[in-house]
């Protein structure tokens, strides 16, 4: 986890890349998603990272609850499962792949994501009142969540 | 940009990676797309990081294609504007406000989004053939663009 690096942030974005902004993050969490991974051995095949980053990333998914940690037949197998919390990061490694189908993949899609009657899947943004709407008309402004604690003390800092 | 990090992945969310995955790189294209910051003293002011890592990324961005670089009246004034390709960025911050507001804002979202209309805007996965899905359903197949090079590369080194 990055912890506090993005603290300053008022704003989910930031509070999300707090779980999943470090190195491999996003992609142990694909691999867990759609691969089915679970032990230690079938990330690190998959990804080839070193044991230590591996370990590390496993552990802050425990730790932040992305991932819960299940004992198996011997020690060394051990599981590592995705919460709800985890899974819940689906919609966002959809959102980078349909970026890098279109930007990043000169020879089409490598990997095609459907749904379970077989045909193709599509991420869309829709307003609730009309419908489906381009990126273009999508503004932000303050929500709830935004005069609490953090915001506060950053107005104060910056005034 | 992270460059081939993740040059063994074959996956379009990998690529999306490169481009993106380094510490502050979302965070700055989220203040380009809302905050409409497009000013090097924009994007320091708003994110408060240091002026050669700002700099890394913005050129960066100018780089990959995600930024134009454009002149000023002044030289101090130079503008960092989004292209389309940095633009179409905007659904993965999305997917991630989205998962940090459900699991990472206790007082209720921060900042909303909002169609030009006033009403809220939602994210949502639909299978093509029978509309809006359950994350569960969704699974994976291999794309026409997964034969291609790095793969057999991959697959060689394997073996």
């Amino acid at each position: 986890m990055l912890g506090s690096t993005y603290d300053g942030e008022i704003c989910s974005a930031a509070r999300a890349l707090e779980f999943v902004g470090e190195r491999w993050s996003l992609l142990i969490i694909r691999d867990a998603l759609f691969r089915h991974s679970t032990r230690f051995g079938d990330f690190q095949r998959s990804l080839r990272i070193a044991s230590n980053v591996l370990a590390k990333r496993l552990e802050g998914f425990v730790a932040a609850g992305l991932m819960e940690k299940r004992a198996g037949d011997e020690q060394a197998h051990e599981e590592y499962l995705l919460t709800k919390k985890g899974r819940d990061m689906l919609p966002v490694i959809v959102a980078l792949t349909e970026w890098g189908d279109r930007w990043a993949a000169k020879n089409g899609p490598p990997i095609l994501y459907t749904h379970t009657c077989g045909a193709s899947i599509k991420q869309s943004i829709r307003c609730v009142q009309c419908g489906p709407i381009e990126n273009e008309t999508i503004g932000v402004k303050l929500g709830p969540g935004f005069t609490k604690t953090k915001a506060r003390k950053r107005i104060k800092e910056r005034a």
